[in-house]
């Protein structure tokens, strides 16, 4: 695992996750739990729907670029996170695409009440095995520095 | 259910869903899915963190925001969503809290290229059993016009 914190991060910096396959499966029971909409259950209503076909949840879609970028070890160190801005859903997720994911530092924020941590702000997206970036959407974490030796 | 359309909704309007009481299970198989940070799957660890103790990832708390507002039937015409702005994880959520969402009407935008649809904004909530804001987002809804008689 990368052990990165608050200090290894620079502007510009930028982390790309492993790849994973969504299935019909996943769609379906993902939505059932949290998205019960037809466009994400149901194959035959969503041919009717402005998608054309079954889509993952959006908030799927947010669930997996967070677990896909884990997957990079880069967030071992995180504190935690106090919100997110600008959440775009660009392209439809579909049974079947491959997604990867990645983070690159837009900000870099040192704790003005804190000295142990900062802010870093990341630009999270994920893509598909097209190349089409399918979400995007700024993340503010905190890190922690590295601890006195 | 409810069965509102796009002309059904005026700004300030306000719809609450019911509760649901979420669990130390389900806060940590959310995480082992989704977001496997210790503050989110280990009581022990979680202990040490700066939130005291196991809380639930904010991905789980957007998408059970989401879930209970689904109750209220109010997103019955949805088309889909663009996107969120400033989503913002207040409060810890943690296991044995009763969560309750709400959406409350901030915008509301016809169409220029679609005569049958508009985006409605939405101020999503969640708040707990001591009546606590844990969690606030802005959503863009299309959702359908009535259709002609």
């Amino acid at each position: 695992m990368a052990d990165l914190y608050f200090e290894d991060f620079n502007v510009g910096d930028r982390f790309e996750s492993p790849g994973m396959t969504i299935t019909e499966s996943q769609i379906i029971d993902f939505a059932m739990q949290f998205d019960p909409q037809a466009f994400h259950t149901n194959v035959v209503e969503a041919k009717d729907s402005i998608f054309g076909g079954l889509i993952a949840s959006g908030l799927h879609t947010i669930a997996l670029t967070f677990r896909l970028f884990f997957m990079t070890g880069v967030l071992s160190n995180n504190l935690g996170s106090p919100g997110f801005d600008d959440l775009r859903w660009l392209k439809p997720v579909r049974p079947g695409d491959t997604l990867y994911s990645a983070g690159e530092v837009v900000e870099i924020i040192p704790s003005k009440k804190h000295a142990d941590r900062g802010t870093i702000r990341f630009r999270y997206s994920s893509h598909n095995q097209k190349g089409e970036t399918v979400f995007t959407v700024i993340g503010n974490q905190i890190l922690k520095k590295r601890p006195a030796a």
